[in-house]
């Protein structure tokens, strides 16, 4: 019988939830405090449930506006509590990330929220701003998580949408202090109430089985390839190669953001002319090498290496990019 | 690449979305003034959604409760409008469905919501009521879905998780009259907006790509079969073999069921002792019969006799009743 035909209340099911969860819980060290719940409808959901469940329709919620993501989290929030953009770097087209210095932030907020990676634009949190006692820090990680180690304890939630770097499209996890459960406002759907997941050890109505086995698979990978301080260090050489590359070519490829902030999974880069990269990335594809193109509301070329992506992959992307470079100077 | 692997944004992903979805408004009939959405959640994110999108806080939406699952619809429901039960039979623990001289509707009510097929007690609608030209018809088809064939016409919505008839579980398909899109209350969460998913035609976010493409495949299965004119015949002669089966026995097994709506999905049947089904359901295990324990809140048991279960197995479960039954008169 395959997973998907299996009934998510039988054992079989419940064993490989619950594996699944005890190999995330070992690969990110999740605190004990802390509840682990696997939900559906992509980290855009968690838009509404997060402040759903975390503040009052009077609280305020803090955000650092990153880029796209952290935009449309902001957005989402303001119908349910008092939404307050702190920092925004849409006037640099987001490449850059504020210093503790840049934040002026709301005392007695709720939360602070911040998108760990923005997958458009390439920037990426290295080190997360400190918030006050009475402040939680909540990060949508959906592009970044699993790629490094994260000091949970460090978070009121994180989240993550399963399909950038853990399994396929369709599963979400959220992972929240247990205190913080139990004190959503009234309106809030029953889906997206953390109680019911939390209570129900997100089987209250049939979750998503076979995108959870698929994650499961994918965790118990990561810990026989050593865990999440070995996948960082190949994510730091794949990420290096590329951007030195980019570095290196005397402005021929640029990247637009930051060096301290540049992100280890999206590396975007821009070339003299549009002409020029769409060029660059035909050639790209007749080589294999696909989904190159910038996400349409930006341009560009990024690539998009996230864990599953080799050290070769990114090894052929530099060499054309510098026989494309060798061909056009 | 995978299915999986693909952007949902690329030329392939979009031909396999739109694919399912021409096939299912094939085997559905669907008119052109409906939108078929694909969604995340369960039918039970749908509990919340529909009252946000169809109704204001001051409407009132009646429902029929025939079993748990439209009673879990009412339920929350009451947080967006003024749901109102018109019936249940809670009273003759769900074994039947009412006349339309015994429904008592609600003048100016938004919508009146049935569940098609109620999974945990086995009963299924073979007519639909009739609501006033005001109130909008609405129906819970999760387990009953592609089933026979339905007049949408009928209804101003029709709500169905996958993973009964179509694929696996982690898609929802919402069928919904056109001109109800766009009226959600201010407060609905983004992801429940039919409007978002209208005009992203399903692909606001990642959406479960694996799970759509599994249930293109199955609309392309049920389409080469014949339709689902040809899938009711099926369904109906193997329902038969069971319902005939339990009334021969002269009381050794009893379907609880009221005859006219017996549903061709759900089989449930009791025996005379708890113990008795208790050996009943070892022995069927023993020969590769499974998951034939009822609910565990209603307990007996259920044969669960979806489009995937083949006629022989549906006669192997009577050949076993039988046999069973001689050793225990």
């Amino acid at each position: 019988m395959s997973i998907m035909e299996m009934s998510h209340r039988g054992k079989e099911f419940l064993s490989v939830i619950q594996q699944a969860e005890a190999d995330l819980r070992d690969l990110l060290k999740i605190p004990e405090n802390y509840e682990v719940l696997f939900l559906q409808g992509g980290a855009t959901t968690q838009f509404s449930a997060i402040p759903l469940n975390l503040c009052t329709s009077d609280d305020t919620a803090d955000f650092i506006v990153t880029g796209s993501w952290g935009d449309k989290a902001f957005k989402e929030a303001q119908k349910y509590c008092k939404g307050k953009v702190v920092w925004t770097g849409k006037a640099e087209k987001y490449s850059s990330i504020p210093n503790q210095s840049e934040l002026n932030v709301t005392v007695g907020a709720k939360y602070l929220h911040i998108c760990a990676n923005e997958t458009i634009h390439g920037v990426e949190y290295k080190d997360y701003p400190s918030t006050g006692n009475d402040t939680l820090l909540v990060a949508d990680m959906s592009s970044n998580f699993c790629s490094k180690p994260v000091d949970v304890s460090k978070f009121g939630l994180i989240y993550a949408g399963a399909q950038k770097n853990i399994g396929p499209a369709g599963v979400t996890i959220v992972i929240v202090r247990k205190d913080l459960i139990g004190k959503a406002q009234p309106s809030t759907p029953i889906m997206m109430d953390y109680k019911i997941h939390s209570e129900n050890r997100s089987l209250y109505n049939t979750p998503p089985c076979f995108a959870i086995y698929m994650c499961g698979l994918v965790f118990g990978d990561l810990l026989s390839q050593g865990g999440l301080e070995a996948i960082e260090r190949k994510n730091v050489e794949k990420a290096e190669l590329l951007y030195d590359a980019i570095d290196a070519s005397e402005g021929f490829y640029k990247c637009p953001v930051e060096k301290n902030v540049r992100s280890l999974m999206n590396v975007p880069f821009t070339m003299a002319t549009p002409e020029m990269e769409a060029q660059f990335i035909k050639e790209a594809s007749a080589q294999g090498m696909v989904q190159l193109k910038g996400h349409r509301s930006v341009g560009g070329i990024r690539a998009s290496i996230y864990n599953a992506m080799p050290r070769a992959g990114v090894e052929r992307l530099v060499a054309h990019m510098k026989a494309f470079q060798a061909r056009h100077i």
